[in-house]
């Protein structure tokens, strides 16, 4: 049997005058973009660009919702109520399936961004209030979930499709979490040494954590990778060909989930 | 024959803490509700709510976007390049289109807000632009605008289902456009009058002008009334009963145009 | 020896369009007036307005900071690094103590909003960024602390006037908190019971909790009314007339502490 | 008689996560910094560091208020009342002056951005609001605006000290105005001619116009290098040292308007 994997970026996180930086050098490289939708990052034009983008590239298009907090681009905690968040995110979600669905494709999954992110990924109660936003919408939309984390088990409970995430370019606890953007170490950017840590992901569902311990992942099939990384556009090629190189194929996750 | 016509409203304008007035009065009264969108004013958790509450009261919906600024309730020009406006009004419709599909309906028409509505009733780019929107995000949209304005004109060249709007609590002058509201007199708000005048623009498509000329429309599909005045519950009450005793029809715009 | 205290109440809480209250009928009762600064509610001209408005009443202004949310009103936790609180704090603080000067008086204190207010309270690195930022302005700033919080103590010792604040109607707990808003009898809304439990702190520094034991204060120099309790207009009245009545002074804090 | 000559920038345009890109390169050949205040960019950390940048380059900090949209880039025209107008400006003056006042500085100018910037120059009534506004938070402040515009001309007649600006990297029409960006050959970006042309502006008080006509000013204090061009560093390199190489003096406005 062959293994699949997809590659996923955030993509799309200008603001207006603001440009993402390197946008067009990434998407020919990846298969799902997560595409910020105007609470964290994100605008009604450059949501419109994006999707066309990652449409020339043949790439699945994703909503990246995140708190509403442009200041802090989605990376502070905010404490909404239930009703707050699971509506927050069927607006976002809902308008970047119009974005895509006037670009006449179908919407993929969603990715919630930043604190969003991490907070669902270890509380039931904001996990939930994703879960439930996202078969609001379109129960037929893949959630894109830390793998192994409270999210992930509770969409597919849930009936979800989910896409278990790893991070190839971030360095790993023994309890499977990441290390701290602060602690030196926790941002890896030689490229080889991604791709090859994915590759180990994928085919043997287990990589070095940073005490040098084992990691083991129960599933592995989208792989993200951070595209403001100084060298993003760089290692997003090199894991891309080493994946290749090693008889796993790149899809779309939504073609396998 | 019998006539037909729709009562419109503008609602979901509250944002946050601040909370719209009159919305669950009014809206046993109207046919169509616009509810707006988060750019002038309006949030999820209040979009949401305002969906629910006017399926509960078997209205239909519809969006209502605006220029992107809180601070002004959208009633101030700014100067958006046509990419710019075309996206920001896919966005808001897609946006509470969302809510609408995720409440089981459908969304029913689209009406421009403040200072978009009145500047596209008269500039060609600005509608152009709103018709591309719609016509983009669902071709079957119903377009509300102002009766005989340019909008409403290029809308129905464009194959578009357009809903010619009048103003029952507004007077008008000879030439067809709104009294500002600068100007004494500008607003109606004798309940019995409003109606009045509703009945005459419905059974004879005319009305008197404030200089007491005489005003003609080609089309009279739906009357707005502003939720803002302060006895609107009252006006509302009274012209759908007059509308009712006068053998004329009140029901939602997507039905009949 | 005659007692002294301060009446505030939270003012300029609008945005744009949407209108605060009461603001015009309850300025004349009070003695201290918290201003919205942008953040969680107010804008430019509403600060300009609301200060002219103290003024026209002989009510010293001060700024009331919140966090960056409009959305939520501020009553949602947002996690801000320590950099980004201190500079929040100075810009809000900043821009009102300009309009107070632009109305030729000038900035009598500080008191933070909401989920700044509760948060700062109990947690010393909030309360920090906030003495250092009221310093960093002018430190002859009054802040407005909760009694016996920890904010009022810090604050005291770095060198800050303080004014400590009692509620009058809110429940208190035993240990001195206040009773969640969310707990019946948490407000209370009987203009005669509220002041005569402010005449009570005042003169015996101390008052009933929610459970009929006693709660003591060290110092109670200003009480604060709340302007969105339906009755805000009644209840300062009174309470204003029974604090005159018992022969306390009514009179800004930056007077007296 | 030696020539003066105040170079100006406008600097701290970043938002949050999106960083200004030059800032710390330019800033060593400038005199003046115009910071933004957060309404078209800038927010409260950027601003802090920003005037601290400025501080230790021993820069003068002015402020740079635009209108209140961040998607636009305060490049939008927006329909603001005048009184929301002058508010405006001061709210965001006012945030600058405390900021520099926090880092033991003082503020020395106010230059309007963008779409603000344009239309006061020749509007009326924008300009006038400006001027108030400045006037009211400080009437010491000197106003930067285009030469011998509008602004320029009522600002000194109301007394402010003003600095005439001309932009070296800019092409001009014959009659004094600034030739469109959407204009082939609008920016000048090489570093020499940039140069070449403002030691002209500053010595002849003239420089060829984009119809090889000639443009002549009437005066001449500050000369705008705009960040955001590519080369920005080395322009404003070359054109420091050809200043002082032409002897020309360079100083911020304040020490010499």
């Amino acid at each position: 049997m062959r293994f699949k994997v997809d590659i996923n970026c955030d993509l799309g996180e200008g603001l207006g005058h603001f440009k993402a930086a390197h946008d067009s050098e990434i998407m020919p490289f990846i298969t799902s973009a997560n595409i910020a939708c105007g609470f964290h990052a994100g605008d009604p034009v450059t949501m419109a660009r994006t999707v066309k983008l990652a449409l020339d590239n043949s790439v699945s298009v994703g909503a990246h919702p995140g708190f509403p907090d442009l200041l802090g681009f989605g990376r502070r905690y905010m404490e909404l109520s239930q009703e707050e968040l699971r509506n927050t995110i069927i607006y976002q979600v809902g308008a970047l399936k119009t974005f895509a669905e006037a670009a006449n494709t179908r919407l993929q999954h969603v990715k919630p961004h930043g604190a969003l992110y991490n907070t669902a990924s270890e509380s039931e109660d904001h996990a939930e209030c994703i879960i439930e936003a996202v078969c609001t919408v379109d129960s037929n939309l893949v959630l894109f979930a830390r793998a192994d984390s409270k999210m992930a088990m509770m969409a597919s409970k849930a009936g979800l499709r989910v896409a278990s995430e790893v991070f190839a370019d971030r360095a790993y606890n023994e309890d499977g979490s990441l290390v701290s953007r602060q602690i030196k170490g926790a941002i890896i950017t030689d490229p080889k040494l991604v791709a090859q840590r994915a590759v180990s992901i994928i085919q043997n569902k287990r990589v070095a954590a940073i005490n040098n311990q084992t990691v083991e992942f129960r599933d592995a099939h989208t792989i993200c990778v951070h595209g403001d990384t100084l060298n993003a556009v760089q290692i997003v090629k090199v894991l891309r060909s080493s994946l290749l190189d090693s008889q796993i194929d790149v899809e779309p996750a939504g073609y396998f989930v």
